[in-house]
């Protein structure tokens, strides 16, 4: 073939490529810039004075700010200067109306705060308007402090499911059941129904929202209930979320009952084969972590939680080099009292290191991940949320940190992990949608929830205020 | 005595003397108002909508605002709508110029982390101007985090006691001596002049600045050492503020020279009969936690340095029970990485409650004790500092509790130690001079600050450049 003639052609359909994404692409919708851009892709971690382009809630280009802008003309953009850009936390275990009883009381020994506390006010207090005001104000505190998709487990789901569409955050909602009565329920029969309903009514109503089901734990849920668990969940394709393996009673009862560890137990009743996540995995045997891992099952760890119940600590090193998808999570805030994710990205990086003896345990960059990617891969949702990736939802944030007391930034992730907290955030976007700017969340009334929070907490205080003092 | 006469006199007189304080008393300087006082003095822990007066540095009176507003009409007031109003806190045990090497290098075992990077950097950058800024930037931090009394050890310890001086704080600071090569030194005898010299010139000169002699560690100062240091300071009457019975290393190194424990080994040698306050304090056995009480040595305890460093954890509880006076500490921000009071108050009230497996160890009112009333104990100043009473310095400070975030609040208490952080602090006053107000640092250049702190990450990053990664 004789190719002279072509060459004034090829040079021009050379420049018409070169030129084609600018001149012929639809403007993206928006475009988020970095100074710093932690990406939690192993394949390019970190991208200095970098920027993420969003189409359609979804992520079309990562990568340094001359390329990108040269590429990309978006309809609105977020500037970087001064600030980190990386995806959302994922906070894999909460309960998040019980911000409603955020430091009612505390330091009190676990059958005394469940038994004349919790359970108590839990049967006096919660009602659809409670939920709605409790989960309001976790969804506020999350959008405000950089958490993009949370796991919730509480009463009145539909309730949650209705204020995390309002607000735009991305959540699983775990429909709660128990072998005994609880708010709303007589017993088995009536909760586990209702949570069927919940997970019917809501798969693929909300692509933000993933019901699932929520057997309390291997102590509250019988043999039988966990089996009809997994029968009903398999059917329906929806994830469980479960306490399991969190405090020593837990493993006394489970040993003298059947003879084997928590782990061991609900796996013997096929929960292994499900996407299970796994609150807490305090205690547990090698056999359990080697089990955990075979099985893809996601565990969530929640230091502060355990830390402040006196639980113990969770093996985690082990578990990750076992190759366990470890995530993290905040548990309800009547323990710990807030919904903070990165001081439990900070307290996983410490705890773990006094606990070893060995300061090289979990350092920072894998503390980080538990909260992104690793954490979306606990909550089986790895390969839509965790990285920003061309293809991932656009699900991020991004943290201010030039101010006086962040000085000097060796290493950014570091000072994520060390330095940095929630106040720190001041972006919050959740497939695409701006929730929160310059430290304003967007999409929650937030005097019409002070008035709801301050209204609930009279009762509550009053209440609490006829009570002999817990301490 | 015919008394009729004197009736009318004497309904003057009450008159008179019930209006006295008002008419007669001049205006006193300062009165500090909150919806919640804390005041950590036992005999009147909380006082609901208080205020604080004060007059020439010293608090002159405590008590409800109107019984305050009826007294007394000072010459400025600070408002406390919102707002919490205890103690300022004391910080036990930093090297405050260390935060320019904030997240230097993280993650690495202690020998490397030493001999890698800390001693080297040390001893390529510390020099009086490197001093001055990363001691005007740790004393920024601590004003800005509600800190009114920090305990120092660090080079230079003139150029500390000139920042201090200019921004307002309290400190000891405690010049160091070791028997080692250090930055400006060949070892003891320099060293050691060096700091006699130092607490000298210090003594008497500025009323916040109490100088003191800072012999390293028992593993790095000779028996011989520590003795001539007992007796330059019992000569002078100056304190002494040492590392004690840190990490296992430092046990080991002690058994196997002196066949005893690191407490045992520096109190025969006479320390403990001295106004000792010994950091770290986390390997101890049953009889040095008595002859610690005993004594009346200030143990300071600092939870994140040990954890992030793998030393262990501190018997605290075990201290209290046994009545040793157990301050907290941030340690240096090269290992921790902030000099945040606030994260140490809430991680010791959950590091002992994992640690004990008992939610009740460590309750919030005593972790709270620990950086104010009891952490004033511990270094030797409870009879100045620590609480909110008559005849005490006016170091205090204000939180704003009204965000969104800290909603709904049924103890301040708990509050303070789980919820609130150092970002809520808005107000800090040290003797009665208000240095930071509405969230302002007023008593530090800002942006001159940033400026000497920037030129010195830069020639610390072209250095770091060049070393292979640490990690
Ligand atoms: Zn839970
Ligand atoms: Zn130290």
């Amino acid at each position: 073939m004789n190719r002279t003639p072509w060459r004034p052609l090829a040079a021009i359909a050379l420049a018409l490529t070169l030129a084609w994404p600018v001149l012929s692409a639809p403007a993206p919708d928006l475009v988020v810039y970095g100074d710093y851009v932690l990406t939690m892709d192993p394949e390019q971690p970190e991208i200095p004075d970098g920027a993420v382009v969003v189409d359609k809630g979804v992520i079309v280009a990562v990568g340094p700010r001359p390329e990108i802008d040269r590429r990309y003309v978006a309809a609105r953009s977020i500037d970087g200067a001064g600030r980190v850009l990386m995806p959302g936390l994922v906070n894999g275990h909460t309960h998040s109306a019980m911000t409603l009883f955020r430091g009612m009381v505390d330091d009190l020994d676990l059958m005394t705060w469940l038994n004349d506390y919790v359970f108590p006010m839990e049967g006096r207090f919660v009602d659809p308007a409670f939920i709605r005001a409790g989960s309001e104000l976790a969804c506020w505190e999350m959008i405000r402090g950089g958490t993009t998709t949370f796991v919730d487990m509480y009463f009145h789901p539909d309730e949650i499911a209705g204020v995390v569409q309002r607000c735009g955050l991305r959540a699983i909602i775990a429909a709660p059941h128990i072998d005994y009565p609880s708010p709303g329920f007589s017993g088995w029969d009536d909760s586990f129904a209702a949570a069927e309903d919940f997970v019917r009514r809501w798969q693929g109503r909300e692509p933000r929202i993933t019901p699932a089901f929520a057997p309390h734990a291997p102590y509250t849920v019988s043999p039988r209930h966990l089996r009809a668990t997994v029968e009903k969940a398999q059917a329906l394709g929806a994830p469980i979320s479960m306490h399991l393996a969190e405090a020593p009673a837990e493993s006394a009862y489970i040993a003298e009952h059947f003879d084997t560890t928590p782990v061991q137990h609900v796996a013997g009743l096929g929960m292994y084969r499900l996407p299970l996540i796994a609150a807490h995995m305090v205690q547990l045997d090698d056999r359990d972590i080697a089990l955990t891992a075979a099985a893809g099952v996601g565990a969530v760890h929640n230091p502060t939680s355990n830390m402040k119940l006196g639980a113990g600590i969770s093996p985690v090193p082990a578990m990750l080099a076992a190759g366990v998808k470890v995530g993290l999570g905040t548990d309800g805030a009547a323990s710990n009292n807030d919904l903070d994710l990165w001081e439990e990205v900070r307290m996983a990086a410490l705890l773990h290191k006094v606990d070893s003896g060995d300061p090289t345990a979990l350092p920072a960059g894998q503390a980080l991940a538990m909260a992104t990617r690793l954490g979306a891969a606990a909550i089986h949702m790895e390969d839509s949320i965790g990285q920003l990736k061309v293809g991932m939802q656009a699900d991020m944030i991004q943290l201010a940190v030039d101010k006086t007391r962040h000085q000097p930034i060796y290493d950014i992730t570091s000072h994520l992990v060390y330095v940095l907290d929630s106040t720190d955030v001041v972006t919050t976007i959740v497939a695409g949608e701006v929730l929160m700017r310059d430290g304003t969340v967007l999409t929650i009334d937030e005097a019409a929830l002070r008035k709801a929070v301050d209204g609930r907490r009279d009762e509550i205080r009053a209440v609490l205020g006829k009570k002999p003092e817990g301490e």
